[in-house]
């Protein structure tokens, strides 16, 4: 992977001719095409596009000019919604977290050893307890206390902080707080939220306890954008464990936390990779 | 496997030396167990038990007699719930069917290649679809057209022909239409159904396609004993398959096929094999 | 799906303005693309093709002639490996079995339920024991015992029975005998075997006996082409399920049944609808 | 859990009264069965027992006392081989690392968060690179150099150090050495390894290079006790996820890590919860 490797992701609505265009116009600017992706929906009638492309033998390195080129002799003809960056382009990551810290150590983690390709410049939490494990990772941690009374002004308060550090999405790593709908419309489909079951079965709170009551045999976990509707934003990845009537509660939550750290750290990859494209609340996930 | 060998399921509230009594029991009458599970439910302080055993040297071959004495030595002591069988015992099982048949002819080819330890001496179905593949098997095939009107009725008829035939339980393979509680209280825990969703998600009809429009990232299937509340039986068995945003309903259909199958003929086996013990609305399955 | 839907697979070394001179083509024929599927191998610089489209408003309805073009106008110039078929094409498939049946079991339930797009013109097999099972179905069953000096000459039958029959490709559902490598040079890419086991672990001989004694935790299955190295072929699909020490070599080979029938289907189904291609002895597989 | 509950395993060449006599012994003792698991392993004429149970009403308290008194009343005269333990006890268990972090960065997270019922005196390296994340931990890191020449004078050090911190067992997590038969007799079934490939699959270096050659559509993970054969000792636990084409071997071994993270994390716990027994190079693991 050089600097000259370039992602685009596309849609607009299908008709013939969308895949000669836009490839004419990456041969026409130099570029091979490694890697495309195209799906049309058949019940919406919408196309989608992913095209991982090499710009080997230019000289071009500006990618807000490399934007405004595509826009003008392609997209705004086509009516595209459109996203070209770099491959290598390190996103900046923002790691909400409560009282529960598996998840927020796996990133760490993860981090530490190179793992994600991003930058997490900032850790908030409600809550103080992992104070010390963002030292121990040199990542200011700010620790913004919330209660029904004053969520709008301190989420305030975080935005402030998420905009100077010029975040570009957030992680609710098992994050027990709701957040407004203000909020959320700063950043669509830029948060991502780790729900511990296999959605929709179980939304809202408590769900090892809801599956272990309905005596169900697989438990799981749902990485997801949030919406201002709670557990019911797009998916973007799932998957499931076995469990058996031995599996106590507290067992079901131990064995929960493998599955929700790995589907929530694949789900990141994915966003961070520009694998996954949003339409009428539903995720489409490019191979 | 021989004749003698025989399975013992009990349950009962728990207390000290519930297996130490059994096991001695077992012991005396010149048994040798080979496979024994044990599990206590600690929230509701309930004893389980599934014992596998051998009477190699013991000229008693008559199951009623062995239940009598279990009953009057030590069963009605310890006050268990228990079911006492041979291993080999081949239970008559019914198929009740509507318009889908792929979980029929999975049942079908397994049954012919003496995969399941089952008789099955005839198919119930609302439609007349499936009488040419029931000829094809030579089992007869029993057609009672219900309405809103005539259920109860049509259903004693089928209750009569059940009782004639000696039927053990009852296997819906995709049948469509709700038993009443009336009908559904003559075979406690003996009517296996098959739903075609990760229960409790998507209850009721077209699963495939509401999982479709929820986007999500894997569709399942559950088997469950049929209680008096749709869909609210005791899980038995169910598994999941990943799908993508490129499948369709139909995609999710024709896969979900395999799924329900698999899943079905899985809890026909567990059931067969007196694997499963119900307690409060929950299944226990011994390995 | 309508008649005039196609399906184009291609494969070529790559270099850059492929996909542009190809969906340049299909434009300028009238065609719209619903699905395309490209990627490039980096060790190998080979750039591989799937796409599906759709020649809606064209009175095209030769596929020779679509074909003759194609090659013609494009193909010969990019100098591609390719193969252009209307997608509701239905390929002559035979199934060669032996004395194990759970998979053509499993592949006539499907066939007479129409979920598979094929045609069974007939069974070849070394042994009498399925003729009555063929006869149910209605389909031509061809008795060609073989021992280890007769094989040539019966492949020699086989051969003149397929050609005949004008067989598209052949799916060996747990045929016992191995094929020499001339015949299995006229059907190159075109036999599917279904081995069970995870190849490469345990290819040849009792796989689920050796699987048992070396304690494994997990059995698989293998789909794949037959090539002349035994069990080496390209792999189209493999899947594994779980075991415990409880599992015998009888259960291993019950469970195992399972997934060599769901692991065969799902190859034949890819195969059949063009999603696999093949390059220095491995596949890829299009979603 | 209290300090009041215990852990029995054992085994012996089966014969009837096995069970009746232990759990007579634990309900003279005034103990409660809370969970039994018996198996007989029919090929080899085997009994395998593990009993998980309460002394709630005792004032026993000294385990070796208890150790005693079973093997003197009951274990000499059955010939068992048994281990016997509270519950709750804490073993010591040992890390070996080389370069590769992840396995070592899961496991000091999970013992961070308490998930991991263990205590951690101390890592031993070959390199000095995590000496740092050791710090970060508190935990002694020693840096052991290894050479072809100098392996057993290294190994008697590490001897040395494990024996003087009362190592109970030890965790390969990715070490890339090969340990000498002398070392290994010292800890018999109480060395964990994880090879990154679905044994027998790939044994030996680079698996993830191997699979990717040989086309494969699932990759593994295999933890196992070390013997004195490279990756020939019995199994613990394994696991497989799916992998594309598009996958190369940095995507193998990048989606390997979280595998091979996973189930590692399950065989330290079936191991630390004497889940796991032994016999003739294969592992029982109960449920």
């Amino acid at each position: 992977m050089t600097n000259k490797e370039l992602i685009l992701t596309a849609q607009c609505d299908d008709r013939p001719g969308l895949v000669a265009s836009i490839s004419k116009w990456i041969f026409q600017r130099g570029g091979n095409i490694l890697h495309l992706d195209q799906h049309v929906d058949s019940s919406s009638n919408r196309f989608f596009l992913r095209i991982h492309w090499s710009l080997d033998n230019s000289d071009e390195n500006n990618i807000s000019l490399i934007n405004k080129n595509f826009s003008q002799e392609i997209g705004d003809r086509l009516n595209l919604e459109f996203s070209l960056a770099w491959k290598d382009n390190i996103p900046q990551m923002a790691i909400f977290v409560t009282k529960l810290g598996h998840c927020l150590w796996d990133i760490l983690s993860r981090y530490e050893s190179s793992e994600l390709q991003v930058k997490i410049p900032l850790i908030i939490s409600n809550h103080k307890k992992y104070q010390e494990l963002a030292d121990k990772f040199e990542i200011p941690y700010f620790f913004i206390a919330k209660n029904k009374n004053n969520k709008i002004e301190q989420e305030r308060k975080e935005l402030a902080i998420l905009t100077e550090n010029k975040i570009d999405f957030i992680v609710l790593a098992r994050y027990m707080q709701i957040l407004s709908p203000q909020f959320v419309s700063h950043f669509p489909n830029r948060i991502i939220n780790i729900h511990h079951s296999f959605l929709p079965a179980f939304p809202g709170a408590k769900p090892y306890h809801r599956a272990h009551d309905r005596g169900v045999k697989l438990i799981g976990a749902t990485a997801h954008y949030v919406t201002s509707d709670l557990d019911e934003g797009p998916i973007i990845e799932q998957d499931t464990i076995r469990i058996t009537h031995r599996d106590s509660v507290n067992d079901l939550i131990r064995n929960g936390r493998d599955l929700e750290k790995v589907v929530l750290s694949r789900a990141i990859r994915l966003h961070v990779n520009r694998q996954v494209m949003v339409h009428d609340n539903r995720t489409l996930v490019f191979g």
